[in-house]
């Protein structure tokens, strides 16, 4: 069957896959796009199939090379639109877009189906906002090696393809759910997860409580921190000592910080 | 004297603050701005002395609050000039400004002059370009309250107005030179501190070394690592364990990691 070739934006199958910027439509059809030949060949290494991929071999860095993760995407049974540059460039999110553009699953499962070693490493992430701050995180949790990554109230959807951008592909890597705060904390309880917040109000330093066993470290957001209700939930609060002039590093910096102190303690 | 009100970006004193966006004119001039309220607070904090504010009470959050910072910078000898709205969104480099632009001495001194406690703890960035990377560097290490940071072989300045504001103002709070390789080498050795290198390549974990002394840590680019100059003249080589799909960290997060685990050993 030959591909098809598409060169106008207009095209409904290219204007389906622009309206995925609206998280409305990502939650209704409980797809995303990835946007990126890194991203994509990352997805699809850790197993996702996408529905769709359009692709310009004009955009590409080394079409040749390249060219076999379309062919990969298709024997996995997805369809391929062969694209025109300047209609692959409307369609596409990013600057400077390299020629590849999928529409895959989004990421993340139920609270109850998140499927735990015996001892598992955890990441509560509650109201972060910013997409860079969340695949910030995600990549630690991915070189961490953490169970899950789970978003408490989340103000930014997993599928946020800024996301999806900003993790590198690791939301695709590293198990994610997400859920109203109350019922995270009532998942960890159930599961016997030792819940540890981060906060500046403490004089506990992240490297002087224990972190072996099945253990969650929650983070909040840059400007607020964790919400009261998060802080008095936790069986214990630490803070990542600050010896400067700037009372905190984003989001992703400290729960790399924390992650590598259990790390550390855990190998 | 009554200040200055300028409602045009083609007023002089205008254009030679946007004139500091080429790097050509801020080496000449050895100047640079400051653009963002939190950004410019830190550095007078820090002892920065401006020479010229631009600011524009029509984009400032609060006016009444923040226009203290105008008249604590005036009273450091700065020349204040207001701007009318356009006029200033001409100028400022960030997208959303926020009322307050300054001219200010390019941060860094010649390696001869860092003025080092007894047993420093030093970052070397090789090659850095990204002035996110760097800004996230500059943080990290302004938290681990690091004694210097030195760029060996920089692709982008100190002044870069890009990474001023990614460090949040840290880049004046930090103390920062930049060299080429084979004299931040030179200098290592002659003040007696032991060089630790990041690399991949090398079974030798971050946790394995001994931080305490003095010591520096050398972290590369993001894509190519360091050079094989810098890998053969460190004294030890370590590595971050990276459990996941994507096998490196950013910059600043690598940095923040290794830094703490320093941070941990010595106190």
């Amino acid at each position: 069957m030959a591909e098809l070739h598409v060169t106008s934006a207009t095209n409904p199958r290219l204007k389906a896959v622009a309206a995925l910027r609206r998280r409305r439509v990502r939650e209704d059809e409980g797809r995303t796009v990835v946007d990126g030949y890194d991203e994509l060949a990352l997805a699809v290494d850790a197993g996702v199939v996408p529905d769709l991929l359009l692709h310009c071999p004009e955009l590409m860095l080394d079409a040749q090379a390249q060219g076999r993760l379309v062919e990969r995407v298709r024997a996995l049974g997805a369809t391929t639109i062969r694209c025109g540059r300047a209609a692959f460039e409307k369609v596409a999110y990013r600057e400077g877009p390299d020629g590849f553009l999928a529409v895959v699953p989004v990421a993340g499962v139920a609270l109850a189906d998140l499927d735990f070693p015996p001892d598992p490493l955890v990441v509560v992430v509650e109201g972060l906002e910013k997409p860079g701050n969340l695949g910030s995180v995600l990549r630690s949790a991915d070189a961490a090696g953490v169970a899950a990554v789970v978003a408490a109230d989340p103000a930014t959807d997993w599928g946020n393809p800024n996301v999806v951008r900003a993790s590198k592909g690791t939301v695709f890597t590293v198990p994610v759910a997400a859920a109203p705060l109350s019922e995270v904390l009532d998942w960890l309880r159930g599961r016997g997860v030792r819940l540890v917040a981060t906060t500046p109000d403490t004089e506990v330093l992240h490297t002087a409580v224990d972190w072996r066993g099945p253990v969650a470290v929650a983070v909040g957001t840059e400007k607020t921190g964790l919400t009261d209700e998060a802080l008095a939930a936790a069986d214990e609060r630490v803070r990542i000592p600050m010896a400067g002039r700037v009372n905190s590093l984003n989001a992703g910096v400290s729960a790399a910080v924390v992650l590598y102190e259990a790390v550390r303690q855990r190998s």
